[in-house]
């Protein structure tokens, strides 16, 4: 298979496209699916090969976090982000999703404040709000092309009952890639409040050439005593349905509170997650993730241009992630309209720009991980609907 | 593939294989694992397609809990068990040892009294002890050939600060199938001591011919309002390492509290887990599982042979698991000399008794779920280890 070979989704239990009549109100026939961040390609041969592996052996019994699999994710972060861990350091969630609740749930208690700089991730303040926690929206300020810190507007934001800080690097959905002197910054400002700091960097692999991407950990070792770095292979390989992520946990104190609340709920990853991320990472896996990033280059070209040619329409410039960020505030339309036309006339389901948070509002984020003859339709429908302006 | 075909599980990432030396001692080449609650034999054909199919889509992104993943579960409970349920009544964990702790989790405090009956899986007192519970041990009475309950004694014991009871159906280690009184009486204990009642009934496919298995709900329709029941397809297709387990819950205000927190804590099924489950409940399913039976019956036969021949040795008869618990007291060893001899002399590794609570002491638990040749290698070292008896 290449990244271009068109797989049909439909019926497969997929829910960006078996939900898409449902939530969207659009035909599976010609709809197109840009929503849900996971990618429309097969995932790398050598974590297909670790599935039927197991299928050819046939038993599915208990398992656990072997050393294999342990020192898979040790030599990812080595060799691809420059970053050494020990491999105690790792505790397995059930993707990072559930890793964001668990931190919620350890580091603080209902009605704490948990700071998000927006626009960001749906679901962090969506987790914040559903455990009873309080969300405290600092936003980031326009910079350039792209999104900025201010952290002198974010401090005048907080009252003292700030508990955490979800921090997402790569950016989701801007595709920011931050400079270390950002993050340490960032780890400075949850130092300064007393904040534990949750770094997401699930998006750390799909980096465009040019940029390069530092973790947290690497940029502000001595905020150790703080930091939580959540990392996973489900965005890097396709594989989130297999619900298994990563939080690398340094600093012992932190790690021990969080290694016993996953004991006393008893997770454990699945035995196929383990095989398919040990499989994932190794030389192989990051072949098959550099010929998937040039792929996604591509992709992001194609519709960039297309994009700039819609009067009123604005990409920002993705430096990782899968993710386009597109602005339709130069169109002077409502969100109600623009919306209407992605749907209606475009037949495009995007994930809708204000549930990113403060700033999101004339947005909407387009899935770009997919076949190339999906992001070219995409892009001739985006023309058509808005062709009034041009 | 049949069941006494001999499959190596060493180098799988088998937990009950593959520890066997760090945790008996015993060098996976001679040594027999018959601890782990899981099957030496792969699992059913219908399953195992699930799995290849889904490598040959090669596409492993979001998925949810389809209705023909819940159909599926609810079809399997009425033909199996003759047991009707809503869909609606079904949540999804990640298997049941995290079902029992999410159940703690939600409807007890720290400090809280949780009722068990002893002997009894070992991770129930685990499990109430890890979450800063107090175990409240009743220990069943030997009844004839098996055990019975004495729910005076067990009254006797409770102080008015329990808040729920771990009940287990059919019974490990033991084997029993309660009866619809005996369901009832248990039921009406809980309620009597305002007592949610957890009934745990993994292992309620695989009963043994002569013995009819009764859900609760079936028993006890009255005790929705404070009963909750967990099932699973880990034991019955041996895909336990899948890590997916459901609740069953028809009332609706304990359901709704329950899904609050697994929303809050972002849980879902694996779309592997998923997909195995769907496979497994279906009429090749069933039909494999009745074959399963038939070979658990022939092994729990040879078992208890050899057993019978080795004066002090004592096999309580199952009617359901495929876990033989074997009582060592007529020998007038004392625990760390017959486990001595299981362990040095026959290399054995079984599951020790007395984790399993009052009236454990001096059994030993035996997992029969392997190929014949297995069991009657097996039959053969405990004869010579234990031959000055006879």
């Amino acid at each position: 298979m290449t990244f271009n070979d068109l797989i049909d989704r439909r019926g497969t239990n997929s829910s960006k496209w078996d939900k898409l009549e449902k939530l969207y109100g659009l035909s599976p026939d010609d709809g197109l699916a840009m929503w849900t961040a996971d990618s429309d390609y097969s995932t790398a041969p050598c974590v297909i090969d670790a599935v039927r592996n197991a299928a050819d052996h046939g038993v599915f019994g208990y398992s656990w976090m072997h050393p294999d699999y342990l020192n898979s994710i040790q030599w990812w972060m080595k060799n691809r982000h420059g970053w050494e861990i020990d491999s105690d350091w790792i505790l397995t969630s059930q993707g990072l999703g559930n890793a964001i609740a668990l931190c919620l749930d350890v580091w603080t208690s209902p009605g704490d404040g948990v700071v998000i700089f927006t626009p960001v991730y749906h679901e962090f303040a969506h987790k914040v709000k559903k455990s009873g926690r309080r969300v405290v929206e600092c936003p980031l300020m326009r910079d350039g092309d792209g999104y900025g810190l201010d952290l002198e507007d974010a401090q005048s934001r907080l009252d003292g009952t700030e508990k955490m800080l979800l921090w997402c690097s790569p950016q989701n959905p801007s595709g920011r890639v931050w400079t270390p002197e950002e993050l340490r910054a960032v780890a400075a400002f949850a130092e300064r409040n007393d904040l534990i700091l949750v770094s997401d960097e699930i998006h750390h692999d799909l980096v465009y050439p040019g940029t390069t991407f530092v973790p947290m950990d690497v940029a502000a070792p001595d905020a150790r005593p703080w930091t939580v770095t959540l990392t996973a292979a489900s965005k890097t390989f396709n594989i989130a349905g297999q619900r298994t992520g990563n939080m690398i946990i340094p600093d012992p104190d932190l790690r021990a509170a969080m290694r016993r609340r996953i004991q006393t709920l008893d997770y454990d990853p699945s035995a196929l997650g383990v095989a398919m991320i040990t499989a994932a990472y190794s030389t192989e896996g990051a072949a098959w993730v550099d010929e998937q990033i040039a792929h996604l280059d591509s992709n992001r070209k194609i519709f960039d241009a297309a994009i700039a040619e819609i009067p009123g329409l604005w990409s920002m410039p993705l430096q990782a992630t899968y993710l386009a960020w597109i602005d339709f505030s130069g169109t002077g339309m409502d969100h109600a309209e623009f919306t209407r036309r992605l749907r209606e006339d475009a037949k495009i389901a995007t994930s809708p720009g204000p549930g990113f948070g403060a700033g999101g509002e004339t947005f909407e984020r387009f899935n770009l991980a997919t076949q190339r003859g999906r992001v070219e339709e995409a892009s001739k429908r985006l023309k058509h609907a808005f062709s009034d302006l041009q």
